[in-house]
């Protein structure tokens, strides 16, 4: 149960060069490739001909190029050629509306006709040459919904990351939930306490010392249908912490875009962007090798909890206070697929 | 859905040797071995004791032995002997009409008192002195039809095998299908091409330039259930194509003996039969090398158009002219499936 | 189908250490862990909190702390504390009733009220300082009546473990079944044989000479649910056999605790208890190390016969003298089955 008329990250942009890239999105078979002027398009990864998928095949001049028997298919879904053949009374296949922007690649799995880039979400380090950005993507077999609980409470981090981004000052410091329109934040903010090894390395890499006390905060942004940017970091302690003056802190953005890939699997798209060494790709990679550790970390406990509430399909859940960010996120999710539900009984 | 009373390859002579062999044909069980003489028996792979599998049993004196309890089997499915037991009262099980003939068993996985061993298929090349076969074997996850599809359509050599046996003179020149009977065969000719690598390197093992440029041909046979001949070859340009004295010609028979394993998977015997060099063990294992690489090209294309077709089950496929071959096929062998089920009602 | 109100093995006690395990019994998912003072506690493996498995946690003051958000439970299934949080109000887990006893752990799975420890079943060898015991655990894709049969018809060692244990004797002579309550004993004894290679090891061990005749006996007891221990040796031949003195026999006794997974896989613990040379780790390990080789052999007979009997669900097995002891447990079992459903419609 995911909403599909609204915008969803597909792919990253280095992943759809000249070759094409077949990808599941909210159980469907998608494939994404470049037009003539390196534009991007989404079709059903469908030939019309004989239902090979296109996703096998190349570029030609724009077109996709099916790698069974040659049908050459355009950016909407028509087909646009086919050696030895008149293809005008071909059937069109699907296509998706999609949009690149900063390194991602959006595509709308709904209704085409609704399709808004308006409706794109934006962030303040897109595109923005003050920040450095770096990411990967894992398969998780869970719930979107699963991953949006456990990045909106990062309580978890005591435990599931104690050894990096965790400790026990989170559990212990409550949390805070808003909700503006469709935007949930959560916030924690720890003062005076010791900076947890990750922090410590980030202290260290912005010429910081990692030996003094520091205020923390965690704020998780959620917007939907999945996207979660938490503003994270330390200041040495009594600078103003969230509010401190650059030279005093290590600060970052958390990015997480969460795509349903079937109802209990997502692409998970993690990064994080940051406003320091910014051209310094070592320091990228090495913020990229440690949150890909840390974010591993997640993977069975994501998958176990799935099999269970598979396993116990009517037991009800706790929603705790620092359940809160979870909670409201799903609200607004359902009166999203409650608003797609009555668009459907009206069409 | 395929025909069952009709004859299909189980397995090659030498995957039967003092040990019996376990494989699944139409969605049967079946256990194959050797009676004393050496001939050939085929039975359902249970043994009637405890339901134990006979493949994983050995022969002895001409009965399968089973290598759980010792319960001996005869070639027709009778229990003939059990240590410290009567075996008079055990129920007998189903034995499969079973034949070997020039390094193939063929079986008929249904109704056992239709078999009928004239409806073997023969083909010029079998025990024929006059030529050398290699060959192998691959599982595929396709419904046979798909394979059968991809045979009688060499089109897609131009675009799965384009480094091997593709050229676009295939795409460009049109095919012709002829149906005598049950017999279907689609044909095409190019003229005066140059010839891709893999006749070449065949024109090569033969003592004939590779520079000049050839005419070439492929000649599909289909006949019913799903056993495919392909003609193909290169002669030296002007020489009489496909006619050609031998002098001028590499030729080959190519053999696809296709068996459904499920509904959706295949056992795809592939082979090469030739007319030159017939003592040379080295050229035969030379060609059965470049031809298993070429054809375990097709199988990921078959595989996901198999999962494309469960993924769109009412979507209809087009019916081009390439598709000639392939569409009398399938005439042919729904006409039998139609026959079988009435066959059915009628009892 | 197993019954549920009875003990069954979950797991050998060094399974379970500071770190809890996490295990499927009788298709519950359960997970043990050791309170303050060591004893054992079995749980639901689903945390109330958000159902993360409590198997990935870690236990701290006796309490099993969830891994995800830190939820403390307590050994019978109440929530303890959880960091920021009131717990009264959360509602308690189930827990199994779950008992210690000589390096194994026993669960039962049914009905907590009817649990009664008297029911446990106790051997010889148990905790006994004249016994040593060495053994493990193998998952087998099987119905647990699978394993009973095999292993209350010794005959198939003379087919599976042709090189280790069978021997044509086994097959020549007959087995004798006796049933008192609910035991089963099914005997075999073989006598002026040829010891087969690991009894000749066995005897090797034991300082006696392996060149001579000997006399064998198997005796095979099971007891409800699905626990079979085996008398198994070999005497010089003439001294008494069975009843032979110590100083002129290799005895050992077989220990299998089938334990249901799921309908059709088990937790297969096997080992073997001896009374010689018990101080001597080397030649547990070494005995050990030769019977997972042995019992290694029947899994691939388990696995496709248990294929085979869902390929054909409605065929009917027979049921000779050998089968006898497996004949005999079944019906315990079918018994016990038939007292739960009267229980369960009872109330």
């Amino acid at each position: 149960m995911f909403p599909k008329n609204t915008w969803y990250v597909a792919c990253t942009s280095d992943e759809v060069t000249e070759k094409p890239l077949g990808r599941r999105i909210c159980n469907e078979l998608m494939v994404f490739f470049r037009g003539e002027g390196g534009e991007i398009a989404a079709l059903e990864d469908f030939c019309p001909h004989r239902g090979a998928p296109l996703s096998l095949g190349f570029v030609k001049n724009g077109n996709l190029v099916c790698g069974y028997h040659g049908l050459e298919m355009g950016c909407k879904g028509h087909t646009v050629a086919m050696p030895g053949q008149r293809v005008r009374g071909f059937p069109a296949i699907r296509h998706f509306p999609v949009v690149e922007r900063h390194g991602f690649i959006w595509v709308w799995p709904g209704d085409a006709a609704l399709a808004d880039v308006a409706e794109l979400p934006h962030f303040e380090w897109q595109g923005n040459p003050e920040f450095a950005y770096g990411g990967g993507l894992y398969n998780i077999a869970c719930d979107y919904r699963l991953m949006i609980d456990n990045l909106m409470d990062l309580t978890h981090e005591t435990y599931v990351h104690s050894t990096s981004i965790g400790q026990p000052e989170i559990d212990e410091t409550p949390c805070t939930t808003k909700v503006e329109g469709e935007h949930v934040m959560t916030s924690r903010f720890m003062n005076g306490i010791e900076a947890p090894p990750f922090w410590k390395a980030n202290l260290r890499l912005k010429g910081l010392p990692d030996d003094q006390l520091v205020d923390r905060w965690q704020i998780c942004h959620f917007n939907p249908p999945s996207h979660i940017m938490i503003e994270v970091g330390v200041a040495l302690a009594g600078k103003g912490g969230h509010e401190a003056p650059e030279e005093f802190k290590a600060a970052s953005w958390v990015v997480d875009f969460i795509t349903p890939e079937t109802d209990t699997s997502i692409h998970y798209f993690w990064g994080m962007a940051r406003k320091f060494r910014v051209d310094d790709q070592s320091v990228t990679d090495q913020i990229r090798e440690g949150q890909g550790r840390v974010f591993a970390e997640d993977q069975d406990m994501l998958e176990l909890q799935q099999r269970n509430l598979l396993a116990w399909p009517d037991r009800k859940l706790l929603l705790l206070n620092i359940d809160g960010g979870g909670v409201q996120a799903r609200k607004i999710i359902d009166a999203r697929l409650a608003a797609e539900a009555s668009l459907a009984k009206a069409a």
